[in-house]
């Protein structure tokens, strides 16, 4: 990017893990991301505040893009780095596109990721209502531990494309537990780290809370492999039959996770835009 | 305001202390703004994000406005709430008039606010450099105690049209406190609550670090009353002969304070608009 630029960016949020959102459709406003300029604007006082930024491109005007999609989710965190994918994240993207009129919701919309192509999903005309994104097939392999207020539990070991520990904890209270500190793990099993879920049973059995401890981001509001882990560990503790859905209550919000019988599992949930400005930028 | 509106807002910051800007010259755009719907704005996720509102409304418009202003700033606190000054957010209120260049920088600027009528003026040409607000007269109190981490330590009672306990605290390492809890502090001295500010002394005896808890919104970035309040008792515990000025490093950068020989407490510092944007807010 020039040295002062003036461009367009919006916010979003789905469950509350929100998003600046830089409109760059042909490459030519921002091109490759500076990690420096990505952590200002996410800064929450001195910047606009969000948890991750999603540039808005065409899979054209990037190089290393996915074939079969003509939209690139150019997703990176709060920090600067880069990230594969982010399942609330591609729904504020997809609800943006549905908003900015370039797509049709009536038709399944492919996005192209770095963790390769994702289908999303709309309910209605895309402006309002639901959004539901294929998160791909789980791996749900063995058990593993956590160590959360200092009781060592079991939890179950499923991969999303990322690696996350699940620990059913009827017996802790979600509520009563304060700000979830760094989670202890089994560091042979996730040498990178590993995203913790504390996820209890509500009276429905088909709907449970859950509180997430994200790696490199700590306690988060949601957190959308994380979710879909969730409701995969849960079903298969209840060893329930395919297709299977789950609502999960998270402090963000409430989303569903459907495990389909083709091994997919699918995140729906509500997705916004909350506010579109412009901004000057002295890099 | 109406059911659904679209309307302007800018997002900017003095050390940190971060504020939704909301242009509203002839008072048509919000009129009396609802509570629930600051507090939206202010959400941090789902919302735009600050610690509060300025409306920017001319006095002619503002029914109770003090005489001699013409801009009048009506400042909420993040939780919708009414608040008099802000000495942060005045300096942005006044940054954001020199943008859009309906004030002469080159003259000292009356503001009307719910405290009344304070005087801003400008470096330069307004578009950069700091802006500085004349604060008041203070008044210097007598001696109080404030509880910290465990430890009852002395403070000074100053009063900057708010109250605050000034603890000066050498002897405590403030970058090994952790998160400020609410402190303990004398309840039949400050029956409506106080603002602490934790102060320690630099190696230059004209500047001084400080950490702040502010009444009803807990530990924050920088405090503009809390900043004035920490000089003057600073300036009073060295026998300080006027005019005389401190640096004030707070978490969120450095401002600097200027006691005068008139009695006024005049604060100087950084302000920026950094984004500016519409909205559609269905209330």
């Amino acid at each position: 990017m020039a040295a002062s630029t003036r461009f367009a960016w919006a916010k979003g949020h789905g469950t509350e893990n929100d998003f600046v959102l830089l409109p760059d459709p042909d490459g030519s406003v921002h091109g490759a991301l500076d990690p420096g300029f990505v952590a200002a604007l996410c800064h929450r006082r001195r910047g606009i505040g969000a948890d991750g930024v999603l540039r808005v491109v065409r899979s054209s005007a990037v190089a290393d893009a996915p074939d079969g999609a003509e939209w690139f989710m150019d997703y990176r965190n709060g920090d600067g780095s880069l990230s594969q994918m982010c399942g609330n994240g591609i729904r504020v993207f997809a609800r943006w596109l549905a908003e900015e009129g370039v797509v049709d919701p009536a038709v399944p919309l492919a996005v192209g990721t770095r963790g390769g192509i994702k289908v999303v999903s709309y309910e209605g005309d895309g402006r309002g209502g639901d959004i539901t994104v294929d998160m791909g097939v789980p791996e749900l392999l063995g058990t593993t531990w956590v160590e959360i207020a200092g009781r060592r539990v079991e939890a179950r070991h499923v991969d999303m494309g990322n690696p996350h520990a699940v620990a059913l904890v009827d017996g802790l209270d979600l509520d009563a537990l304060g700000p979830l500190l760094p989670p202890g793990y089994d560091h042979a099993l996730y040498p990178e780290g590993v995203n913790v879920e504390l996820v209890q049973r509500a009276d429905d059995r088909r709907r449970v809370r859950m509180r997430v401890h994200e790696r490199g981001s700590g306690e988060t509001r949601s957190c959308g492999t994380g979710v879909c882990a969730a409701a995969v560990a849960e079903a298969a503790s209840a060893g329930a039959t395919r297709p299977v859905t789950y609502h999960v209550d998270v402090p963000g919000g409430g989303l569903q996770v459907t495990w389909r019988t083709d091994d997919h599992v699918v995140l729906t949930g509500p997705a916004m835009v909350v506010a579109r400005g412009d901004m000057a930028w002295t890099g």
